[in-house]
């Protein structure tokens, strides 16, 4: 199989954000968010998002200057900042780094983003913090998409809304990134490219019934995805998806109501330090303790060992930071097509990637 | 069907509180939070715990002088309370006010609580703070008891480690509380002392089955509860459930590493200001458009109404407030015993309400 090498879809992210009008400093961290979803695995929130970046700053419907952004502080732990739709890959890093601050000085930080352009894979912003003995949160809805209906409801009312956090450890450190809803739009989309049917009943039809038919979702009236917990217990994360919204776009005062029709993102992001609560150590004793306890649990498939969130896609970092990245079909394509609208069609750098 | 004063309710269990040793303070508070469960329907955790909280006071296991808890500041947002075991509604309490005095000043509060007795029902707690425009987040596990396996695996490993935020709104203000588990304890001691069965296989047996018996969790090795998202995506609900532990008992730096066996809680609670980020205004706003958009979906069942989280609740606790709270019985009988045990027995209070 075709490996990629990080360092040179990294130069090439890079080269081609910049092209496009974007700033180094945003280009930068762009490429570098994206890449570093693939090398955890998140293939569907990667690289293969770059090509959609790219024509929106093209558009003019994503901003790659960073004198764009305002950012407000109502204290020394709290802040508000309008993206005006650039790149939400480096908002996101922006918005930690001045969380991170927050939390070292205070415990916590938090900064709540408003108008940001996509935010890409939300595990991928983790990993930096989580190896300092942080625990980075961040909670993403976009007010501009609805595919996930209330709980009862047939009607799509809001976004999958993912919640990720960091959770430091020494033997077992954690990259939780779950939706709150059962399945992604991401999938939904992928596995109807692909022609293919859900692993799980995960959607719910215009009628109200379960499917595993992503084409269910595509109807006029439009179907949905069902909320984690599913047609039992979505209730539950119904409740979550709630929660995420109101975390995010209600907390930065912009959202559904304003009826945004662009590709986008609310989001909100927290930095917790436990050096100021019960202290780092007992933190990361607790954490090794309870993972150890989990990951020596008798099995309910013999053949299948449990996971913990994170482990995979840790293991496979290092592994493709060694090895290159098994890029699926999809993604080269989409990369393919992005280098194609480029003056780097023809470039060493296109070539040495077989694109 | 017999109703009970709420008044009257609060005032025998204070009564009974004292007499088991608590402070006034501590006694009332605890008496209140508990009657707030039961007025918000939560009768499992309401009233009930009644009589095993003047056990454990009696006994030595829980403590009702709010001199013995320890608070340490280490910043003027974050703090630290080692509970040393008084009644956890009076610990959450003060927990709460700390963060939103904090919240308040600064956008935000935290409050990490080690070493809690029994936190009652968390969706107790939310109202007050919601009804002044704040966001309360209370997240809670038991280092104590383990009952819900990791995915994949049929071990007990954790608790179904609830989680509760309240979301102001005019319209529709949001009380949240879900464990990140299936069901709860409650529910699987409620249903086996019951003789029936659950509503859905939310159980997995020792051999890794699912399961609607709730006697498959008392067998020998245990069974256990099925994670959020269940068999298909209960590795969502197992990555949400590691979050609340890693918040609680590890943030607080007291948990399962030391092996605790007494009935108890780790806690975290914070308080968010919406005024310090987009606006309270806004972030009304927003939770009242978006809760309309949900309650006007099409139904998947033309006889059910989308229902928001806490709506039910709160409309129960207006009904109980005018004409009383209809317990169930097993709630009436616990809390005979607990005044059979007492000096109350033959006052004219027990008397009044029919004990």
């Amino acid at each position: 199989m075709t490996t990629y090498s990080p360092e040179h879809l990294h130069e090439l992210l890079t080269a081609l954000f910049e092209e496009a009008g974007a700033h180094q400093e945003v280009a930068d961290t762009t490429a570098d968010v994206l890449v570093e979803g693939d090398l955890l695995g998140h293939h569907t929130h990667g690289i293969k998002l770059a090509n959609g970046y790219l024509k929106d700053l093209k558009a003019g419907k994503a901003s790659g200057d960073p004198d764009t952004l305002e950012m407000t502080e109502s204290s020394p732990v709290a802040a508000v900042i309008d993206g005006h739709y650039v790149l939400g890959p480096y908002l996101i890093r922006r918005a930690l780094e001045h969380a991170r601050q927050a939390a070292e000085g205070f415990g916590i930080g938090i900064v709540t983003l408003k108008r940001s352009h996509h935010i890409a894979c939300l595990a991928a912003y983790l990993r930096p913090l989580v190896e300092r003995d942080l625990v980075p949160v961040v909670l993403s809805s976009d007010p501009a998409v609805a595919s996930v209906a209330p709980y009862g409801g047939i009607t799509p009312a809001y976004t999958p809304n993912p919640l990720a956090i960091g959770i430091p450890g020494r033997d077992n450190p954690m990259l939780i990134d779950v939706s709150m809803s059962s399945i992604t739009n991401g999938t939904v989309n992928k596995t109807r490219a692909e022609g293919g049917k859900l692993a799980h009943p995960a959607i719910l039809t215009n009628r109200g019934t379960a499917s595993d038919d992503p084409e269910d979702i595509f109807t006029t009236p439009p179907g949905s995805i069902l909320p984690l917990g599913g047609q039992a217990f979505g209730h539950k994360g119904f409740a979550l998806g709630l929660m995420v919204e109101a975390l995010t776009s209600a907390l930065g005062g912009f959202g559904r109501k304003d009826a945004p029709t662009q590709w986008g993102a609310s989001a909100t992001v927290m930095v917790i330090d436990p050096a100021r609560f019960g202290g780092t150590d007992a933190f990361v004793e607790e954490t090794d303790f309870l993972t150890r306890h989990c990951l020596e649990s008798e099995r309910a498939d013999p053949d299948v060992a449990v996971r913990l969130p994170g482990q995979s896609g840790l293991a496979k970092r290092q592994r493709y930071l060694r090895e290159g990245i098994p890029l699926p079909d999809d993604v080269v394509e989409s990369l393919r097509q992005a280098v194609a609208g480029s003056t780097l069609a023809d470039g060493s750098l296109s070539r040495a990637l077989g694109l």
